[in-house]
């Protein structure tokens, strides 16, 4: 196979808006004839590309889409909007990222598309032949990188886009969230019983209901008396308390967010340059222009308002922006309804009411034309610049934070992103089911995010919609405790489902999972900082690590850094598991408690696997390890002095634990570097220390140290 | 082991409805306090059976519900409803069968419920350790029927509420279908294509447009002028024209079928008394009242319109009923709609409107207790009866086509259906999705059916609502060649669907599946009216086949039959397949084309096979053979003089083919039983022939006989 070296090309067509989303500044290629072997067609509303398909191509990336992580067959509509139910042919969902990588028989070509307007993507759908990519705009940058390995795409998309972003070390910790916990006494029974039953938690988030009537930036004081002394004592038990923030702001004159707005022209405009009204939660709104540096600056000093309570942790949602109707649609409505004949079947009748009543509410897209962003070229729809508007909202966010607490990390997740999000915020999937088919969706999400940079994701652990049962739970909970936002979140009307609230045995199941991710949280953190600094994913598809052409079609496992492979259980009552373990010999662990001790030598192939309600399969790969400590409470608990590594050694491992602050920005970490060499039946081992800006807290660490006949070495490490 | 022998109770509470859902009169129990082992709760409009769960139990069975086949953890209502996304949470569908079987460690119990009132199964979804079921209403039957062994419980169930229906032999066709084919022009062409690519097919069907103006029993003359000579000349070409039948009469004077129905008082009746009036396809219109006798020789002599047509099978749609609306609601959403007011947020506001327009609006549950049976103890609402009205429906249907072709089958599915319906009528799973999720759905709704008697059912291949594209059209149509209703079918704002309608080399692949299920029909027929007549599923579990504690799980393999496992490839892009061999050795064949000769032996165990996009993966059972034919285009089409039987012989293998008119209703089966017996290197062999009403057409048939080492021996019998 000849090797094509890493090349990158940018083309332009028409003048772009300066989205952000790249910020890597790479010369313009002269002519688009050349754009290797796609066609074009433009017009002036419109380009598109396209190329054949062989019948091996494989395409992988898009984001948060639905579906397997190979692309082939399926059409994805890059446009950010949150799809209720999950079902999976919503084409269109609240992470679009127009970056899409094929995989031919010897290279791989990434493209990203860099336009906040509507793209759409036709893998393979309406012919299984062709790819087919139509940008709703004649005014993009295409970029187009090449190389034989799929590791430099990768890289290279990380070079253009930035470095994934880095959340509080304590953000790999456990979180609980609902929609809502209503008063502070609710968080305060939580907070206690999570402390009470050592079930370790590190936040507990607050949905819409803390605000003043949905007014974002306020506090109700009804459910929330004295909320300076409520986060005092909740954060002093080791929680961190997350709010939430909506973009919209309700109109109501005397609240000063409102006033402010209108007063300095923040908000969007409709097309008789008004602020333009919808309505969500708080009822009518505007909706802050975040395009506008001004805006940014403004909606960043309003976290004073938290920051100053000690928070610095948020999630951002409804920041499509989801819009509920207008007050116009209405209008148009109720003259509708009173026209409405059921008597002239076909016409005016009532199935064709209701569909229009479904077109008009609680679809946000109806509107999207709507309103206007005031950019240097006057007024522009929002449609065109749709995609960008939630990026464009965490830009303010992001900023606002690091300038009122400098060089600290702050904790921000959002619903709604898109390429450039990656380096500034974390993801949550948004509004999944409890499902077990949203359990695996949830696999195919994280793996395809973290293709496209976003390294810090998640989905809500047990179904944000609908009603978990105690199974979906724990499988859920097992596959969150390998996945970087690791979060129970449920709505209003499902039944409750914190950790306790099934019975005896799930609550310990589920302690003994959230305390086996505690154990592993240096080993995953470690893992986290160093894919992030090699600019490669962190949740892994197999194909990224192994040369196996069968890897493409694997949904259900993935690696977390270059060392563990997860087999979550994905179906009811299963006790068997279907595995595929590639090339090499692999450590089973299946996994239930932190300090079990039940590791099994598996050889390269199929396996079916035995797995307890209680279990987890994990497996760690021939000639690496992971590592294990004591679990705490909550982040920053206790001084860690011992730590446990686990391996499979039959040749040479090298493991590096990278450790630092887990608050700071600009924080050089320390590197612990062991290495083990297969010696007969012996091992010799090495290690030595680089120092950070960050001290190492191990005093001793534990080695344990299989052979491929099962036979398990120990032997300690003293540092200082 | 302690063997339980078979025991069956009754158990009576209150005055039950005589639904004719079982039609084995047993005595009754004296008392119920001794219901087995479970807990009984009565009040006056509910009784709830409650009943403890060890780890191990197991359940199956409630006919076509979501999800998989071991019901244990979740809940499901038994009340008639077109669930439509069939999303993971429809907890009500379109054929509840109120018979659930509870596996413990050395038992079997199945529990059937008689009554047609909404019910309610919690099978360990509220709490993992109970099985809770709540019955809305305080008359009904209970059957507890009680083994050491499945098959036994299954063949009383089958005792309790009738055979299996069978269908014309040529429904084990393929057949085309498309909401709709909306002119004769149309089927013509469609009819053409089939021969002229001579992909083989038995059936097209005509959905709801080919009416006038939706009225039931009527010819739009527009596009179908003619009628009589068109149905001549696509039948005479080897289809079946399958027209659809609703149940709703529009109102429209001078229309006879509604007049008739007027005038005698057959309609449904609101409080008032007066006819209750809803709305449907055709606008404004009455409901029959299928409960009563009159009425359903009625409407079983109605069929005689197409019956002198020749026009012997139909498909019941809509039957739950399904409501589109009232009139009373819509003048209610019209007055609603004029108060809204979206300045008063959480109040008269527009979401608490469109939640109401909601639940007006396609939620046939809302009108249930507006209408009225006549019983013979007065008006009773449909809510309490609900769930037989589509039996009742397919009752009227049944008598009337066998009062108009004495002796000849009849071809008749049913969207809705309930227990007794396994008797009378095929089903089809209703309104589902081009969804992959579906295709599996597809494996797990058609064996749960088989448990509840239901035989001759089937999907719609590719998706009712929804786009396939060509890889899941290919996938689930080679599932569909092994399950007995094999039918292609889509809906108005889907794509065309038809085997052509892609690309060349899709053409070939599904002409080729579907070849294959002609080549294997004979076989498929015979194993069906075997499995038909000694009461047991045709589409069968693992589990009822082998004693391995593992295959409660497996949902995506199934049996046909005795001999024949079947593992559909059930993810896009795949072209591995894991699949589980319980027990003994296989035969395993790589199918894409009947008369491909790729056969391998596997051991038990689990396997990751490698598949083409045109290979469907099935395996023969050791000691056991199938048997192949020349296709034909439609059933019926040549005088078939050959046939060849392969298997994997090491012990002795019993095989016996069953044949006959495929047409008659009292038609005395002919039996061919071949016996090999392996002996060393060679076999030895044996036949015989019970002649029934029907001669064998077979004078040869070749038999290709498999060792374990992969050696295959080829012999032949001559007949006649």
């Amino acid at each position: 196979m000849q090797k094509n070296k890493l090349t990158t090309k940018r083309y332009q067509i028409g003048n772009p808006y300066p989205t952000e989303s790249v910020i890597q500044k790479i010369p313009l290629e002269n002519s688009i004839e050349q754009l290797n072997d796609f066609k074009i067609h433009q017009s002036k509303e419109q380009v598109s590309l396209q190329r054949k398909l062989s019948p091996e191509t494989a395409m992988y990336g898009l984001g948060q889409n639905m579906g397997p992580i190979n692309r082939r067959g399926r059409k994805f509509r890059m446009f950010n909007m949150q799809a209720r139910p999950q079902t999976p042919d919503c084409f269109a969902v609240n992470g679009p990222y127009s970056f899409l990588i094929i995989k031919e028989a010897d290279t791989y070509l990434g493209i990203l598309i860099d336009c906040p307007s509507e793209i759409n993507f036709d893998c393979g759908f309406n012919n299984q032949k062709l790819l087919d990519i139509t940008i709703e705009s004649s005014d993009l940058d295409i970029y187009l990188i090449n190389s034989s390995h799929l590791k430099d795409v990768l890289q290279e998309y990380v070079r253009l886009t930035g470095t994934a972003y880095l959340p509080p070390k304590w953000a790999f910790g456990f979180q609980q969230s609902r929609y809502s916990y209503m008063n502070a006494e609710e968080v305060k029974t939580i907070a206690n019983k999570f402390r009470e039953l050592k079930i370790p938690c590190d936040a507990i988030y607050l949905d819409i209901d803390y605000m003043d009537d949905y007014k974002v930036f306020t506090v109700d004081q009804k459910p929330f008396p004295n909320f300076s002394s409520f986060v005092q004592e909740i954060q002093g038990q080791g929680f961190n308390i997350i709010p939430i923030i909506d973009p919209g702001v309700k109109i109501e004159s005397g609240y000063s967010v409102y006033e402010d707005g209108v007063k300095n022209n923040y908000f969007c405009k409709d097309a008789e340059g008004n602020d333009y009204i919808a309505a969500v939660w708080p009822g009518l709104l505007h909706f802050p222009d975040f395009l506008r540096e001004e805006v940014q600056n403004w909606w960043g000093d309003l976290h004073k308002f938290f920051t100053d309570l000690g928070i610095t942790a948020f999630w951002n949602d409804m920041n499509e922006p989801e819009i509920f109707y207008s007050p116009e649609t209405i209008k148009k409505l109720q003259q509708t309804a009173s026209e409405m004949d059921y008597t002239a079947w076909r016409d005016l009748d009532p199935i064709h009411y209701k569909i229009k009543m479904d077109s008009y509410m609680l679809n946000s897209e109806t509107y999207y034309p709507d309103f206007f962003h005031q950019t240097p070229e006057g007024p522009v729809a929002h449609t065109k610049l749709h995609n960008i508007y939630g990026f464009k909202m965490l830009q303010a966010a992001s900023e606002g934070l690091l300038k009122l607490n400098p060089n600290q990390r702050y904790f921000l997740i959002s619903r709604s992103s898109t390429i450039g999000a990656n380096r500034l915020s974390g993801v949550w999937t948004g509004d999944n089911h409890s499902w077990w088919e949203h359990l695996k969706l949830n696999i195919q999400m994280v793996i395809s995010l973290n293709l496209c940079g976003v390294l810090y994701c998640g989905s809500d652990i047990g179904g944000h919609c609908g009603n978990a049962d105690e199974e979906l739970l724990i499988r859920w909970t097992q596959l969150g405790a390998f996945v970087p936002l690791f979060r129970n979140h449920t709505e209003k009307s499902s039944r409750q489902q914190e950790p306790w609230e099934y019975n005896v045995q799930t609550t310990q199941i589920l302690k003994d999972t959230i305390t086996l991710r505690y154990a592993l949280i240096d080993y995953l953190y470690s893992e986290f900082l160093k894919s992030r600094s090699s600019h490669l994913p962190f949740i892994r598809a197999l194909f990224l690590e192994f040369n196996d052409p069968s890897l493409d079609e694997i949904n259900d496992q993935f690696l977390c850094g270059s060392s563990l492979m997860v087999a979550p259980v994905i179906e009811a009552n299963a006790r068997y598991r279907n595995v595929y373990l590639p090339e090499c010999n692999w450590l089973f662990w299946s996994a239930s408690a932190y300090n079990q001790d039940n590791f099994q030598i598996l050889k390269s192939g199929t396996h079916r696997l035995a797995v307890k309600l209680s279990e987890v399969p994990v497996f760690v790969k021939e000639n690496e390890l992971i590592l294990l400590t004591e679990p705490e409470q909550y982040l920053g608990e206790l001084e860690k002095k011992e730590a446990s590594l686990v391996g499979l050694v039959t040749g040479t491992a090298n493991f590096s634990l990278y450790y630092d602050s887990g608050s700071k920005i600009n924080d050089n970490p320390g590197i612990l570097n062991i290495k083990i060499r297969r010696n007969g039946a012996s091992i010799d081992l090495e290690h030595d220390l680089i120092i950070g800006d960050t001290p190492i807290t191990y005093q001793k660490i534990s080695l344990k140290i299989f052979s491929l006949s099962g036979d398990c070495l120990r032997r300690e490490i003293t540092l200082k």
